[in-house]
Protein backbone atom coordinates (compact mmCIF):
# COMPACT_ATOMS: atom_id res chain seq x y z
CA UNK A 1 0.00 0.00 0.00
CA UNK A 2 0.92 3.86 -0.37
CA UNK A 3 0.74 5.20 3.07
CA UNK A 4 0.83 8.82 4.69
CA UNK A 5 2.24 8.97 8.12
CA UNK A 6 0.48 11.70 9.93
CA UNK A 7 2.40 12.66 12.79
CA UNK A 8 5.79 12.04 14.13
CA UNK A 9 6.30 10.55 17.75
CA UNK A 10 6.43 7.47 19.40
CA UNK A 11 3.50 5.79 17.47
CA UNK A 12 4.14 7.26 14.60
CA UNK A 13 7.82 6.38 14.30
CA UNK A 14 7.09 2.78 15.17
CA UNK A 15 4.41 2.35 12.93
CA UNK A 16 6.45 4.05 9.79
CA UNK A 17 8.95 2.05 10.16
CA UNK A 18 7.24 -1.21 10.17
CA UNK A 19 4.90 -0.48 7.42
CA UNK A 20 8.23 0.41 5.78
CA UNK A 21 9.94 -3.37 6.35
CA UNK A 22 6.38 -5.06 5.13
CA UNK A 23 7.21 -3.72 1.46
CA UNK A 24 4.85 -0.52 1.99
CA UNK A 25 5.65 2.73 0.54
CA UNK A 26 5.83 5.66 2.70
CA UNK A 27 4.86 8.29 0.52
CA UNK A 28 4.88 11.50 3.23
CA UNK A 29 5.35 12.00 6.52
CA UNK A 30 4.36 15.33 8.33
CA UNK A 31 4.40 16.59 11.33
CA UNK A 32 3.81 20.79 12.62
CA UNK A 33 7.69 20.78 12.96
CA UNK A 34 9.31 20.14 9.66
CA UNK A 35 12.71 18.82 11.76
CA UNK A 36 11.08 15.78 13.17
CA UNK A 37 9.06 15.04 10.23
CA UNK A 38 12.20 15.17 8.36
CA UNK A 39 14.05 12.82 10.49
CA UNK A 40 11.44 10.09 10.26
CA UNK A 41 10.73 10.58 6.79
CA UNK A 42 14.74 10.05 5.95
CA UNK A 43 14.58 6.76 7.99
CA UNK A 44 11.51 5.41 5.88
CA UNK A 45 12.62 7.05 2.42
CA UNK A 46 9.72 9.20 1.92
CA UNK A 47 9.25 13.30 1.92
CA UNK A 48 8.61 15.48 4.94
CA UNK A 49 5.94 18.29 5.03
CA UNK A 50 4.79 20.63 7.54
CA UNK A 51 1.93 21.69 5.97
CA UNK A 52 -1.23 19.66 5.14
CA UNK A 53 -1.87 21.79 2.27
CA UNK A 54 1.39 19.83 0.66
CA UNK A 55 -0.87 16.71 1.25
CA UNK A 56 -0.47 14.29 -1.65
CA UNK A 57 -3.41 12.87 -2.84
CA UNK A 58 -1.73 9.97 -4.57
CA UNK A 59 -2.24 7.51 -1.45
CA UNK A 60 -4.14 5.13 -0.17
CA UNK A 61 -4.23 5.35 3.30
CA UNK A 62 -3.64 8.25 6.07
CA UNK A 63 -2.16 7.13 9.42
CA UNK A 64 -3.28 9.58 11.77
CA UNK A 65 -0.85 9.32 14.63
CA UNK A 66 -1.04 12.67 16.66
CA UNK A 67 -1.90 13.67 19.88
CA UNK A 68 -5.82 12.70 20.80
CA UNK A 69 -6.57 16.22 20.80
CA UNK A 70 -5.45 17.13 17.58
CA UNK A 71 -7.32 13.83 15.92
CA UNK A 72 -10.52 15.96 14.82
CA UNK A 73 -8.77 18.41 13.63
CA UNK A 74 -6.38 16.64 10.95
CA UNK A 75 -9.52 14.49 9.85
CA UNK A 76 -11.01 17.70 9.32
CA UNK A 77 -8.54 18.67 6.99
CA UNK A 78 -7.45 15.54 5.48
CA UNK A 79 -10.80 14.17 4.40
CA UNK A 80 -11.43 16.14 1.35
CA UNK A 81 -9.03 13.56 -0.57
CA UNK A 82 -11.93 10.85 0.15
CA UNK A 83 -9.00 8.23 0.93
CA UNK A 84 -8.84 5.68 3.86
CA UNK A 85 -7.54 6.89 7.06
CA UNK A 86 -7.19 5.64 10.52
CA UNK A 87 -6.42 7.10 13.75
CA UNK A 88 -4.06 5.10 16.03
CA UNK A 89 -5.32 5.77 19.52
CA UNK A 90 -6.61 3.78 22.33
CA UNK A 91 -8.77 6.43 24.20
CA UNK A 92 -10.46 7.68 20.62
CA UNK A 93 -13.90 6.67 19.00
CA UNK A 94 -14.14 5.62 15.35
CA UNK A 95 -16.81 7.98 15.56
CA UNK A 96 -14.62 10.76 15.57
CA UNK A 97 -13.65 9.92 12.05
CA UNK A 98 -16.87 8.94 11.19
CA UNK A 99 -18.22 12.34 11.62
CA UNK A 100 -16.14 13.71 8.72
CA UNK A 101 -15.74 10.66 6.50
CA UNK A 102 -17.34 7.31 5.87
CA UNK A 103 -14.25 5.69 5.23
CA UNK A 104 -12.78 5.52 8.06
CA UNK A 105 -11.03 2.93 10.70
CA UNK A 106 -8.78 2.88 13.38
CA UNK A 107 -5.58 0.69 13.87
CA UNK A 108 -4.35 1.03 17.66
CA UNK A 109 -0.89 -0.91 18.22
CA UNK A 110 -1.16 -1.79 21.58
CA UNK A 111 2.92 -1.38 23.13
CA UNK A 112 4.58 1.22 24.81
CA UNK A 113 6.62 2.64 22.57
CA UNK A 114 10.24 4.71 23.02
CA UNK A 115 12.00 6.18 20.57
CA UNK A 116 15.36 4.27 22.18
CA UNK A 117 14.12 1.21 22.07
CA UNK A 118 13.52 -1.15 18.94
CA UNK A 119 10.28 -3.01 19.59
CA UNK A 120 9.90 -6.96 17.53
CA UNK A 121 6.07 -5.19 15.92
CA UNK A 122 5.64 -9.11 15.09
CA UNK A 123 4.62 -9.71 18.62
CA UNK A 124 2.87 -6.64 18.97
CA UNK A 125 -0.88 -6.69 19.07
CA UNK A 126 -2.91 -4.87 16.26
CA UNK A 127 -6.66 -3.76 17.35
CA UNK A 128 -8.47 -2.99 14.07
CA UNK A 129 -11.55 -1.55 13.77
CA UNK A 130 -13.33 -0.51 10.20
CA UNK A 131 -16.27 1.42 9.28
CA UNK A 132 -18.02 -1.19 7.66
CA UNK A 133 -16.56 -5.03 6.90
CA UNK A 134 -14.82 -3.86 4.20
CA UNK A 135 -12.74 -1.38 5.57
CA UNK A 136 -12.04 -3.89 8.16
CA UNK A 137 -10.94 -6.81 5.97
CA UNK A 138 -8.24 -4.29 4.29
CA UNK A 139 -6.91 -3.16 7.60
CA UNK A 140 -6.95 -7.03 8.89
CA UNK A 141 -4.54 -7.67 5.52
CA UNK A 142 -2.72 -4.55 6.48
CA UNK A 143 -2.25 -5.90 9.76
CA UNK A 144 -0.63 -9.06 9.33
CA UNK A 145 1.82 -7.48 7.25
CA UNK A 146 3.17 -6.17 10.51
CA UNK A 147 2.20 -8.34 13.17
CA UNK A 148 0.93 -12.03 13.75
CA UNK A 149 -1.17 -10.31 16.58
CA UNK A 150 -4.55 -8.92 15.25
CA UNK A 151 -7.87 -8.17 16.90
CA UNK A 152 -11.06 -6.74 15.75
CA UNK A 153 -12.06 -4.67 19.04
CA UNK A 154 -14.48 -2.43 18.89
CA UNK A 155 -14.48 1.04 20.12
CA UNK A 156 -16.32 0.29 23.45
CA UNK A 157 -14.08 -2.89 23.36
CA UNK A 158 -11.33 -0.22 22.98
CA UNK A 159 -12.21 1.66 25.52
CA UNK A 160 -12.01 -1.02 28.07
CA UNK A 161 -8.59 -2.03 26.78
CA UNK A 162 -7.12 1.26 27.07
CA UNK A 163 -8.01 1.62 30.88
CA UNK A 164 -6.82 -2.05 31.00
CA UNK A 165 -3.20 -0.77 29.78
CA UNK A 166 -2.26 1.17 32.36
CA UNK A 167 -3.34 -0.79 35.24
CA UNK A 168 -1.04 -3.15 33.04
CA UNK A 169 1.43 -0.64 31.70
CA UNK A 170 1.28 2.84 33.64
CA UNK A 171 1.16 2.01 36.98
CA UNK A 172 3.48 -0.94 37.15
CA UNK A 173 5.91 1.24 35.79
CA UNK A 174 4.81 3.93 38.82
CA UNK A 175 5.62 1.03 41.07
CA UNK A 176 9.14 0.15 39.72
CA UNK A 177 9.65 4.07 40.46
CA UNK A 178 8.72 3.63 44.00
CA UNK A 179 10.57 0.78 44.76
CA UNK A 180 13.67 2.81 43.40
CA UNK A 181 12.95 5.51 45.30
CA UNK A 182 12.79 3.09 48.08
CA UNK A 183 16.36 1.19 47.15
CA UNK A 184 17.40 4.83 46.39
CA UNK A 185 17.28 6.08 50.39
CA UNK A 186 19.80 3.81 51.38
CA UNK A 187 22.17 3.79 48.16
CA UNK A 188 21.05 0.41 47.05
CA UNK A 189 21.09 0.06 43.26
CA UNK A 190 17.83 -0.74 41.36
CA UNK A 191 19.83 -3.72 39.56
CA UNK A 192 18.68 -5.31 42.27
CA UNK A 193 15.24 -5.44 41.54
CA UNK A 194 15.29 -5.41 37.77
CA UNK A 195 15.45 -9.32 37.47
CA UNK A 196 12.56 -9.76 40.01
CA UNK A 197 10.55 -7.31 37.66
CA UNK A 198 11.63 -9.04 34.46
CA UNK A 199 10.91 -11.95 35.98
CA UNK A 200 7.49 -11.19 37.26
CA UNK A 201 6.56 -9.75 33.97
CA UNK A 202 7.49 -13.33 32.57
CA UNK A 203 5.71 -15.50 34.67
CA UNK A 204 2.62 -13.92 33.29
CA UNK A 205 3.26 -14.62 29.34
CA UNK A 206 1.92 -18.34 30.61
CA UNK A 207 0.10 -18.08 33.53
CA UNK A 208 -2.58 -15.61 34.98
CA UNK A 209 -1.57 -13.34 37.48
CA UNK A 210 -3.98 -14.85 39.77
CA UNK A 211 -2.26 -18.34 40.02
CA UNK A 212 1.26 -16.78 40.54
CA UNK A 213 0.62 -13.78 42.85
CA UNK A 214 2.99 -14.05 45.82
CA UNK A 215 4.39 -11.80 48.77
CA UNK A 216 2.96 -11.14 52.58
CA UNK A 217 -0.64 -9.95 51.78
CA UNK A 218 -1.37 -13.07 49.26
CA UNK A 219 -0.35 -15.39 52.67
CA UNK A 220 -2.13 -13.07 54.67
CA UNK A 221 0.94 -12.33 56.51
CA UNK A 222 0.51 -9.87 59.02
CA UNK A 223 3.35 -9.75 60.63
CA UNK A 224 5.33 -8.88 57.58
CA UNK A 225 2.86 -6.23 56.45
CA UNK A 226 2.90 -4.92 59.56
CA UNK A 227 6.84 -4.34 59.32
CA UNK A 228 6.20 -2.97 55.77
CA UNK A 229 3.80 -0.34 56.98
CA UNK A 230 6.03 0.48 59.85
CA UNK A 231 9.01 0.90 57.62
CA UNK A 232 6.82 3.57 55.67
CA UNK A 233 5.96 5.61 58.75
CA UNK A 234 7.60 8.39 57.17
CA UNK A 235 5.71 8.03 53.61
CA UNK A 236 1.98 8.16 54.36
CA UNK A 237 0.87 8.36 50.76
CA UNK A 238 2.83 5.04 50.63
CA UNK A 239 1.28 3.61 53.66
CA UNK A 240 -1.85 4.40 52.48
CA UNK A 241 -1.02 2.55 48.62
CA UNK A 242 0.50 -0.56 51.02
CA UNK A 243 -2.93 -0.47 52.48
CA UNK A 244 -4.88 -0.72 49.58
CA UNK A 245 -2.92 -3.01 47.29
CA UNK A 246 -1.86 -5.31 50.32
CA UNK A 247 -5.85 -5.77 51.13
CA UNK A 248 -6.66 -6.11 47.06
CA UNK A 249 -4.61 -9.21 47.07
CA UNK A 250 -6.52 -10.45 50.52
CA UNK A 251 -9.27 -10.42 48.64
CA UNK A 252 -8.05 -11.61 45.18
CA UNK A 253 -10.27 -14.33 43.05
CA UNK A 254 -7.39 -17.23 43.05
CA UNK A 255 -10.41 -18.33 40.51
CA UNK A 256 -8.79 -15.62 38.23
CA UNK B 1 31.09 -27.69 49.81
CA UNK B 2 28.49 -30.32 51.39
CA UNK B 3 25.91 -29.05 51.65
CA UNK B 4 22.67 -29.78 53.75
CA UNK B 5 18.97 -27.84 52.62
CA UNK B 6 16.26 -27.57 55.61
CA UNK B 7 12.71 -27.02 53.87
CA UNK B 8 11.41 -28.06 50.37
CA UNK B 9 9.60 -24.69 48.94
CA UNK B 10 10.04 -23.24 46.03
CA UNK B 11 13.41 -21.42 47.76
CA UNK B 12 14.64 -24.70 48.94
CA UNK B 13 13.85 -26.22 45.64
CA UNK B 14 15.60 -23.35 42.91
CA UNK B 15 19.16 -23.08 45.59
CA UNK B 16 19.42 -26.70 46.10
CA UNK B 17 19.34 -27.34 42.05
CA UNK B 18 21.59 -24.18 41.70
CA UNK B 19 24.26 -25.63 44.23
CA UNK B 20 24.05 -29.15 42.96
CA UNK B 21 24.49 -27.64 38.97
CA UNK B 22 27.79 -25.82 40.48
CA UNK B 23 28.76 -28.52 41.64
CA UNK B 24 28.34 -28.64 45.15
CA UNK B 25 27.08 -32.10 47.45
CA UNK B 26 23.32 -31.78 48.68
CA UNK B 27 23.94 -33.57 51.85
CA UNK B 28 20.36 -34.11 52.84
CA UNK B 29 17.54 -32.08 52.43
CA UNK B 30 14.84 -32.00 55.19
CA UNK B 31 11.39 -31.45 55.23
CA UNK B 32 8.56 -31.80 57.74
CA UNK B 33 7.05 -33.95 54.98
CA UNK B 34 8.85 -36.40 54.00
CA UNK B 35 7.27 -36.58 50.45
CA UNK B 36 8.09 -33.25 49.95
CA UNK B 37 11.97 -33.77 51.06
CA UNK B 38 11.79 -36.90 49.08
CA UNK B 39 10.95 -35.25 45.53
CA UNK B 40 13.10 -32.70 46.42
CA UNK B 41 16.33 -34.78 47.99
CA UNK B 42 15.62 -36.74 43.94
CA UNK B 43 16.59 -34.16 41.43
CA UNK B 44 19.57 -33.46 43.92
CA UNK B 45 20.82 -36.92 44.93
CA UNK B 46 20.77 -36.07 48.31
CA UNK B 47 18.88 -37.91 51.45
CA UNK B 48 15.74 -37.00 52.51
CA UNK B 49 14.95 -36.42 55.98
CA UNK B 50 11.58 -35.63 58.04
CA UNK B 51 13.31 -35.57 61.38
CA UNK B 52 15.93 -32.89 62.40
CA UNK B 53 17.18 -35.63 65.15
CA UNK B 54 18.67 -37.98 61.86
CA UNK B 55 20.42 -35.24 60.91
CA UNK B 56 24.15 -35.99 59.34
CA UNK B 57 26.29 -33.66 61.13
CA UNK B 58 28.86 -34.54 57.93
CA UNK B 59 27.80 -31.19 55.91
CA UNK B 60 29.46 -27.57 56.22
CA UNK B 61 26.57 -25.73 55.58
CA UNK B 62 22.98 -26.18 56.54
CA UNK B 63 20.83 -23.53 54.44
CA UNK B 64 17.47 -22.78 56.30
CA UNK B 65 15.12 -22.28 53.45
CA UNK B 66 11.87 -22.67 55.31
CA UNK B 67 8.84 -20.20 56.39
CA UNK B 68 9.89 -17.02 58.15
CA UNK B 69 8.14 -18.09 61.86
CA UNK B 70 10.01 -21.44 61.64
CA UNK B 71 13.79 -20.09 61.46
CA UNK B 72 13.84 -20.01 64.92
CA UNK B 73 12.85 -22.95 65.85
CA UNK B 74 14.82 -24.90 62.97
CA UNK B 75 18.01 -22.42 64.20
CA UNK B 76 17.86 -23.64 68.03
CA UNK B 77 17.45 -26.77 66.91
CA UNK B 78 20.53 -27.25 64.82
CA UNK B 79 22.81 -25.09 67.01
CA UNK B 80 24.42 -27.80 68.36
CA UNK B 81 25.89 -29.30 65.57
CA UNK B 82 27.83 -25.99 65.30
CA UNK B 83 28.24 -25.38 61.83
CA UNK B 84 27.63 -22.71 59.71
CA UNK B 85 23.75 -21.50 59.10
CA UNK B 86 22.17 -19.38 56.48
CA UNK B 87 18.54 -18.27 56.38
CA UNK B 88 17.41 -17.76 53.16
CA UNK B 89 14.44 -14.51 54.49
CA UNK B 90 14.60 -11.09 52.93
CA UNK B 91 12.34 -10.35 55.99
CA UNK B 92 14.49 -11.76 58.74
CA UNK B 93 17.19 -10.38 60.79
CA UNK B 94 20.54 -11.94 61.08
CA UNK B 95 20.09 -11.50 64.47
CA UNK B 96 17.62 -14.29 64.84
CA UNK B 97 20.46 -16.91 63.79
CA UNK B 98 23.46 -15.24 66.12
CA UNK B 99 20.92 -15.89 68.98
CA UNK B 100 21.83 -19.31 68.20
CA UNK B 101 25.09 -19.66 67.08
CA UNK B 102 27.84 -17.09 66.00
CA UNK B 103 28.18 -19.13 62.87
CA UNK B 104 25.79 -17.97 61.17
CA UNK B 105 24.48 -16.01 57.83
CA UNK B 106 22.01 -15.06 55.22
CA UNK B 107 22.07 -16.10 51.68
CA UNK B 108 19.09 -14.21 50.49
CA UNK B 109 18.59 -15.02 46.81
CA UNK B 110 16.21 -11.47 45.33
CA UNK B 111 13.87 -13.58 42.64
CA UNK B 112 10.37 -14.94 42.55
CA UNK B 113 10.45 -18.83 42.90
CA UNK B 114 7.75 -20.73 41.20
CA UNK B 115 7.92 -24.22 41.26
CA UNK B 116 6.49 -24.56 37.45
CA UNK B 117 9.24 -22.38 36.35
CA UNK B 118 12.75 -22.68 35.66
CA UNK B 119 15.22 -19.94 36.81
CA UNK B 120 18.04 -19.02 35.33
CA UNK B 121 20.24 -18.47 38.54
CA UNK B 122 22.97 -16.95 36.90
CA UNK B 123 21.50 -13.53 36.59
CA UNK B 124 19.78 -14.39 40.14
CA UNK B 125 21.26 -11.06 42.65
CA UNK B 126 22.12 -13.23 45.66
CA UNK B 127 22.18 -10.64 48.93
CA UNK B 128 25.01 -11.84 51.64
CA UNK B 129 25.65 -11.29 55.04
CA UNK B 130 28.03 -12.84 57.36
CA UNK B 131 28.00 -12.85 61.37
CA UNK B 132 31.99 -12.08 60.24
CA UNK B 133 33.89 -11.31 57.78
CA UNK B 134 35.18 -14.78 57.55
CA UNK B 135 32.04 -15.90 57.16
CA UNK B 136 30.71 -12.99 54.82
CA UNK B 137 33.89 -14.25 52.85
CA UNK B 138 32.74 -17.65 52.34
CA UNK B 139 29.46 -16.86 51.58
CA UNK B 140 30.80 -14.46 48.69
CA UNK B 141 32.56 -17.68 47.37
CA UNK B 142 29.82 -19.71 48.01
CA UNK B 143 27.16 -17.17 46.00
CA UNK B 144 29.38 -16.90 42.77
CA UNK B 145 29.35 -20.33 42.29
CA UNK B 146 25.58 -20.16 41.41
CA UNK B 147 25.21 -16.56 40.18
CA UNK B 148 26.99 -13.36 38.89
CA UNK B 149 25.96 -11.11 41.40
CA UNK B 150 26.37 -10.57 44.30
CA UNK B 151 25.86 -8.07 47.12
CA UNK B 152 26.88 -7.39 50.32
CA UNK B 153 23.78 -6.31 52.11
CA UNK B 154 23.18 -6.17 55.71
CA UNK B 155 19.80 -6.74 57.84
CA UNK B 156 18.84 -3.02 58.05
CA UNK B 157 19.18 -2.56 53.92
CA UNK B 158 17.95 -6.09 53.30
CA UNK B 159 14.96 -4.87 54.89
CA UNK B 160 14.21 -2.30 52.95
CA UNK B 161 14.73 -4.63 49.61
CA UNK B 162 12.40 -6.81 50.96
CA UNK B 163 9.89 -3.81 51.10
CA UNK B 164 10.76 -2.18 47.89
CA UNK B 165 10.54 -5.92 46.16
CA UNK B 166 6.86 -6.19 47.39
CA UNK B 167 6.27 -2.77 45.33
CA UNK B 168 8.37 -3.99 42.33
CA UNK B 169 6.64 -7.23 42.29
CA UNK B 170 3.76 -8.46 44.24
CA UNK B 171 1.95 -5.41 43.60
CA UNK B 172 2.47 -5.15 39.73
CA UNK B 173 1.50 -8.60 39.34
CA UNK B 174 -1.46 -7.44 41.57
CA UNK B 175 -2.07 -4.70 38.68
CA UNK B 176 -1.61 -7.37 36.15
CA UNK B 177 -4.64 -9.04 38.03
CA UNK B 178 -6.60 -6.24 37.73
CA UNK B 179 -5.63 -6.05 33.88
CA UNK B 180 -6.85 -9.05 33.32
CA UNK B 181 -10.22 -8.79 35.05
CA UNK B 182 -11.16 -5.54 33.20
CA UNK B 183 -10.64 -7.44 29.99
CA UNK B 184 -12.54 -10.40 31.39
CA UNK B 185 -15.66 -8.23 31.55
CA UNK B 186 -15.90 -7.51 28.04
CA UNK B 187 -14.58 -11.50 27.29
CA UNK B 188 -11.37 -10.22 25.74
CA UNK B 189 -8.42 -12.14 25.80
CA UNK B 190 -5.28 -11.96 28.35
CA UNK B 191 -3.07 -11.77 25.51
CA UNK B 192 -3.85 -8.68 24.26
CA UNK B 193 -1.77 -7.12 27.35
CA UNK B 194 1.04 -9.65 28.06
CA UNK B 195 3.45 -8.29 25.13
CA UNK B 196 2.74 -4.67 26.67
CA UNK B 197 3.37 -5.94 30.31
CA UNK B 198 6.47 -7.95 29.54
CA UNK B 199 8.20 -4.69 27.30
CA UNK B 200 6.95 -2.29 30.14
CA UNK B 201 9.72 -4.70 32.39
CA UNK B 202 12.03 -4.85 29.84
CA UNK B 203 12.30 -1.43 29.48
CA UNK B 204 13.53 -0.59 32.90
CA UNK B 205 15.96 -3.21 32.04
CA UNK B 206 18.03 -0.31 30.88
CA UNK B 207 16.23 2.59 32.04
CA UNK B 208 15.24 4.00 35.91
CA UNK B 209 11.11 3.99 35.52
CA UNK B 210 11.03 7.76 36.10
CA UNK B 211 12.78 8.34 32.70
CA UNK B 212 10.32 5.72 30.47
CA UNK B 213 6.89 6.89 32.27
CA UNK B 214 3.86 6.63 30.39
CA UNK B 215 0.17 7.10 30.01
CA UNK B 216 -2.10 9.81 30.79
CA UNK B 217 -1.17 11.00 34.38
CA UNK B 218 2.17 11.51 33.36
CA UNK B 219 0.86 14.08 31.03
CA UNK B 220 -1.72 15.11 33.13
CA UNK B 221 -4.03 14.73 30.16
CA UNK B 222 -7.54 15.36 32.54
CA UNK B 223 -9.82 14.10 29.73
CA UNK B 224 -8.33 10.98 29.61
CA UNK B 225 -8.06 10.02 33.65
CA UNK B 226 -11.41 11.44 33.96
CA UNK B 227 -12.88 8.88 30.92
CA UNK B 228 -11.41 6.46 32.56
CA UNK B 229 -12.63 7.00 35.86
CA UNK B 230 -16.09 7.41 34.98
CA UNK B 231 -15.46 3.85 33.50
CA UNK B 232 -14.75 2.22 37.39
CA UNK B 233 -17.77 3.78 37.97
CA UNK B 234 -19.76 0.40 39.24
CA UNK B 235 -16.04 -0.34 41.05
CA UNK B 236 -15.13 2.49 43.73
CA UNK B 237 -12.43 0.59 44.93
CA UNK B 238 -10.54 0.52 41.69
CA UNK B 239 -11.80 4.10 41.12
CA UNK B 240 -9.59 5.05 44.55
CA UNK B 241 -6.48 3.32 43.16
CA UNK B 242 -6.69 4.51 39.97
CA UNK B 243 -6.74 8.13 41.50
CA UNK B 244 -4.03 7.18 43.90
CA UNK B 245 -1.58 6.14 41.11
CA UNK B 246 -2.19 8.58 39.12
CA UNK B 247 -1.47 11.52 41.33
CA UNK B 248 1.51 10.00 42.23
CA UNK B 249 2.73 9.88 38.73
CA UNK B 250 2.08 13.33 38.33
CA UNK B 251 4.11 14.21 41.02
CA UNK B 252 6.93 12.24 40.04
CA UNK B 253 10.16 13.61 40.55
CA UNK B 254 11.62 13.17 37.07
CA UNK B 255 14.61 13.51 38.06
CA UNK B 256 14.36 9.72 39.36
Amino acid sequence: MRITIIGSGNVATHLAAAFKNAGHAIVQVYSRDLQHASLLAYHVRANAIDNLDEIDPETDLFVIAVKDDAIETVTAALAKYQKLMVHTSGATSLQTLLAHTENAGVFYPLQTFSKTKEVDFNTVPVCIEGGNEEITSILNVLAYTITQNVYRINSDERRTLHLAAVFACNFPNYLYYLSQQLLAEKQLPFDLLRPLILETAQKVQEHLPADVQTGPAIRNDEKTMGNHLQQLALNPQLQVLYELLSQGIIKMDKAG
